[in-house]
C-alpha cells in the first residue's frame, strides 16, 4: 500500500515516527518529574517497546527503495521538502545501523543505569555504579562501532553525530585548542582582576520555593515563554523536554540560593523558546527538528549568560528579586547583584560553572570520554582519571566522586558524544548575541526594560525558524557572517570579565 | 519471524500491544493533569496514532491463524496460558470486529459530539446535541451490529461486552427488577427514618486543599495505597489512570466541603489498589487485565461505601478529620459525621447520589439507552423520557435537562453499554464485602484502628490476585460462594439506613 509518490509515502512515515517520538518525550518528562520510583521497569518496557516501534518504521525493509526512488525526484520538491528528503536519510543511516535488539539493550541499560546513578550520586558510591555504567558504555560502543560503519567516520564522531550533525572532533580539538591557549591565561587575569575589586556581599535567605517558582515563572513570561505549550516543573537535573507544542522544562530549588534555580530556569527558557520557534509547518517532519545540541545549547547559553546576565537585564530584574523575597539593603542593589552573577570561581560542579572556567570542565569530560570509548582508560580508572584532570585545568580536586565524575547524568544515560556541544553551543551563543545586537541596536536597551521582543524576533528569523534546513555552520553564517569560531567568545569574555 | 510456538508468538505480540496500551494510559492521565491546553492537537495526534499502531498490531493479517494454531495446542498450556489465550481471542474478535472506517468515524463522532456536549450542558440546551448525538448514536448501532455478529449476542448485549466481558442484558434485567420491587419502597422507609432522627449540623469550612490532600494521603496510605507506585493528583473529572506499577488516581478539591473530595479518593483508592493488586506475572499480558467493569466498579465502591462509610470507619477518621482542619464541637462528633456520610436524599444528579437511590438513576439510564439503540426511542424524545423517568423512579423532575438527560459523559463519548456495571459493582461490592467479613471476623475491627490489612488480604486472594483467570461470575462463586445477586445489597442497604 505504498502511495505512487515516494516522498509522500515517506512524509506519511516519518509523520507516525514523529509521534512516536512525541510520546516518548512526554514519557521520559514524567519519568523524572512525576513518576513514583516503583513504576521505573514498567516505564522502561513501554519507553524499549516504542523505541523499537520507531525503529521498525524508519528500518523497514522497503525504506531503502523509497529514499532512492524519492531522491531520484528529489530536482522537483522545494528546498523544505529536499532538506526534509535529506534529514530523513539521516535519521535512516542513524536508525539503520543499529540492528534492533542492540536499540532495545540501549534502552534498558540506560533505564537501570541511570536509576543506578541516582543513589550511587547521593552516596558518593562510584562503584556501586560500575556493573551498569560498564554495560552502558560496551552497548555505546556496539553503537559507535556501528554508526561509525554506516557514516564512514570514528567510532567518537558517529556518536556525536547523532547529537551535532555533522560535526567531527577534528574541528572540536582546533576550537578547544584555542580555547585551551587562552582560557588558563584568561582566568588568571580574571581573578586577578576580581580581587581589586570590592567584596561580594551575599544575599542571605532563606529564599521560599514558592517565592522563587513565582519570580521564575514572571520573568520567563516576559522573555516569550509560553504556559498555554509549556510547563515548568521541579527535576533533579534540568532539563527541557516535551515537544515543541508542549514545552516541559524543569529546575531544582534551593532555599538557601535562589540564583542557581532562577539561571536554571532562564537557560532552559532558551531551549525551551528554540523548541517552541521551530517551523510551524513541519513540527512532524524531520526538517522541523532543531538543528542539533549546538545551536540548542547556544539558544540556552545565549539567553542565560548572553542576555540574563548582561548588566541590562540584571537592572530590570534587581528590583523583581527585592520584591519577591521582600529583601533590601546594599547586597539587592543591580551592582552586587551583577557581580554575584558574573563571578568567576574555579569550582567541581559543572553546572554550577561560571562561563569562564565552564569549557574546561568540558574539555575535561571531552577527553575522558573518548578515552574510556577507545578503551584507552578503563571505567575502574575515572574516578583517579578525573581529579588528575580537574587538578590540571582547574588546579582543584573534589573531595568526592559525588562531586566529581558521579556529577552528570549524561554517561549513565548514554549521552556520550553529548558534552563538547556545551562548549560548542557557548561559541555559537556568543557569535549569534554579537550579530543580534549589530542587527538590532536597540536590543540590550529593550532588554533593560524587560522587553525581549527583538532579541527573540532576530532569533527566531535567523535560527528557530530555521529548523533543520541548513547545517549549522550554514545557518551560523547566513546569521552571523562566518561559521562557527572562537573569537566571538574570547571577546565576549575580556569584554565582560576584565573591563569592569 | 514468527517464533515455532504460537502461543509465545502471541504472548510476544501482547506484550507488546501491553505496552503501547500502557504508554497511552500515561499520556491520557498526563492529558487530563498536566497538559498545558495548547497542546492538546499534539497530543490527540500522539494517541491517535498509537491506537492505530496497536490496532495494527492486534489485526495483523497472520492473526486469526495464529489463534487457531495456539487453539489446537490449548491442552497443553497450563490454566493461566489457557485463560490468557481465551482473552487474547476475546480482545482479537473485539477489535477486529469492526472495519477500520468505522473505528475512524466513531472517533470523529465522539469527539464531535464531547465537544457539542460540554456547550450544550452549560446552556441545558439539549436541542443542539441532536445532531451530533444521532450521529453518535448511528454509529453506535453499526458498532453494536458488527460487534454482535462477531460475538454472536444482541446489539446490546455486544456493546455491553465491551465493558463487562460476559455481561448479558437478561441477567441485569433480573437483577434490577428485584431493585426496582425493593428499592422504592425502602426509599419512603429511609426518609421516614431519617426524619426520626436529631437533625444533621453541617460541618463548617473553609477546608483548605493543602489540608484536604494531607488528610487524603494520610488516609489512604493507611488502607494500602502505595506511593511508591502511584500517585494522587488532581483533575476536573476524578479518575483512575496509569498502570498497575504506576497507579494515578486523581480527585478534585472543594474548599467549601472536603467529603465529597475525600469520599472521591477512597473511591479511587478502590480502583487504584484492583489494579495494583493484580496478579504481578501477568502484568503485560491480557490475563493479567482487571476482569471488566463489574469488578472494577465493585472495588470502588467495596472501599468507598462498604468499609469507608461504616461507622467503624469514621469512627477512626473523624478525629483525624478534626485535627487536619483544627475543628471541633458537636458537628465533629463521630456520630455527626456518620450521619452526613450515610444521608439519603434523592437528587437530580448521579454523581452526587447516595447508595440507596443510585441505583435508580442507572436503572433509568439503562432503560433509555436500550430503548434508543432500539430505535423504540427517538432521539427527540430523550428529555421527556428522562423526566418521566425520573418521576416515576425517584418523585422528582429535573428543572433543566442540564440536570437531567444531559449530566453524564457517557452518551456523547461512545460508552453505551457502560451505565448498567455501576449497579452490578454495587452489588458485587456488598456481597464481597459480607463474604470477607464472615471469612475475616475482626475485619471491621481492624478498619475502626485503621488496619485494612485483613480486607485488603482478603480483595487480593479472591479478586484482585484472579485478574482475568476467570469470568465475573465464577471469581463471584468462589469468593462468596454464589453468582452475582442482590441480597447481600439488600440487606446491607435495610442494616445501614433502617437500623441506626
Amino acid at each position: 500500500m505504498i502511495a505512487n509518490d515516494p516522498y509522500v509515502e515517506l512524509e506519511r512515515r516519518f509523520a507516525r515516527l514523529s509521534a512516536v517520538g512525541r510520546a516518548s518525550a512526554i514519557l521520559n518528562w514524567d519519568r523524572s518529574t512525576m513518576m513514583p520510583d516503583g513504576a521505573s521497569d514498567d516505564r522502561a518496557d513501554q519507553l524499549a517497546t516504542l523505541g523499537v516501534i520507531a525503529h521498525e518504521i524508519i528500518a523497514a525493509p522497503d525504506m531503502p527503495d523509497l529514499l532512492a526512488r524519492a531522491e531520484e525526484g528529489r530536482a522537483s520538491l522545494d528546498p523544505w521538502r529536499q532538506a526534509n528528503l535529506r534529514e530523513m536519510r539521516r535519521s535512516w543511516v542513524h536508525e539503520s545501523a543499529l540492528p534492533a535488539d542492540l536499540v532495545d539493550a540501549r534502552t534498558r541499560a540506560c533505564s537501570a543505569c541511570e536509576l543506578a546513578w541516582r543513589s550511587a550520586k547521593k552516596d558518593a558510591d562510584f562503584k556501586s555504579l560500575l556493573p551498569t555504567l560498564s554495560e552502558v558504555l560496551n552497548i555505546m560502543r556496539r553503537v559507535g562501532e556501528a554508526k561509525a560503519a554506516a557514516l564512514g567516520t570514528s567510532l567518537y564522531d558517529a556518536l556525536l553525530d547523532e547529537f551535532e550533525p555533522g560535526g567531527r572532533s577534528a574541528h572540536i580539538d582546533t576550537l578547544f585548542a584555542e580555547l585551551r591557549s587562552f582560557l588558563p591565561d584568561l582566568l588568571g587575569r580574571v581573578l586577578e582582576h576580581q580581587k581589586r575589586l570590592p567584596p561580594i556581599r551575599p544575599l542571605d535567605g532563606p529564599f521560599p520555593v514558592e517565592a522563587q517558582r513565582r519570580l521564575g515563572e514572571e520573568l520567563i513570561r516576559l522573555i516569550g515563554f509560553d504556559f498555554h505549550h509549556g510547563r515548568l516543573d521541579v527535576s533533579a537535573h534540568p532539563f527541557t523536554g516535551g515537544t515543541a507544542d508542549d514545552v516541559r522544562i524543569t529546575t531544582r530549588y534551593d532555599e538557601t540560593d535562589f540564583a542557581r534555580a532562577l539561571m536554571g530556569v532562564l537557560h532552559e527558557t532558551g531551549h525551551g523558546l528554540y523548541e517552541a520557534g521551530l517551523p510551524r509547518a513541519w513540527r512532524r517532519q524531520p526538517v522541523g527538528n532543531a538543528r542539533g545540541m549546538t545551536l540548542h545549547e547556544s539558544q540556552s547559553l545565549l539567553m542565560e549568560m548572553q542576555a540574563c546576565r548582561s548588566d541590562a537585564f540584571v537592572a530590570f530584574a534587581a528590583p523583581r528579586m527585592r520584591a519577591a523575597f521582600g529583601k533590601n539593603g546594599p547586597a539587592w542593589s543591580v551592582e552586587n547583584i551583577h557581580r554575584l552573577y558574573t563571578q568567576v570561581v574555579p569550582g567541581f560542579v559543572r553546572v554550577d560553572a561560571d562561563e569562564v572556567t565552564y569549557p574546561l570542565h568540558i574539555m575535561l569530560r571531552y577527553r575522558l570520554e573518548r578515552a574510556m570509548l577507545a578503551g584507552d582508560l578503563p571505567l575502574a580508572d575515572l574516578p583517579g582519571a578525573w581529579n588528575d584532570g580537574m587538578r590540571e585545568l582547574l588546579g582543584i580536586v573534589p573531595p568526592d566522586d559525588s562531586l566529581g565524575c558521579l556529577q552528570d547524568i549524561h554517561w549513565p544515560d548514554g549521552g556520550w558524544g553529548y558534552f563538547p556541544t556545551y562548549t560548542l553551543g557557548a561559541l555559537a551563543a556568543a557569535q549569534l548575541f554579537a550579530a543580534a545586537r549589530r542587527a538590532e541596536p536597540g536590543l540590550l536597551e529593550a532588554i533593560g526594560k524587560g522587553d525581549f521582543s527583538p532579541l527573540l524576533g532576530w532569533l527566531r528569523a535567523n535560527v528557530h525558524g530555521k529548523g533543520s534546513i541548513a547545517t549549522t555552520d550554514e545557518i551560523l553564517s547566513a546569521a552571523t557572517g562566518s561559521a562557527l569560531g572562537a573569537s566571538a567568545f574570547k571577546a565576549h569574555l575580556e569584554s565582560r570579565y576584565l573591563s569592569a
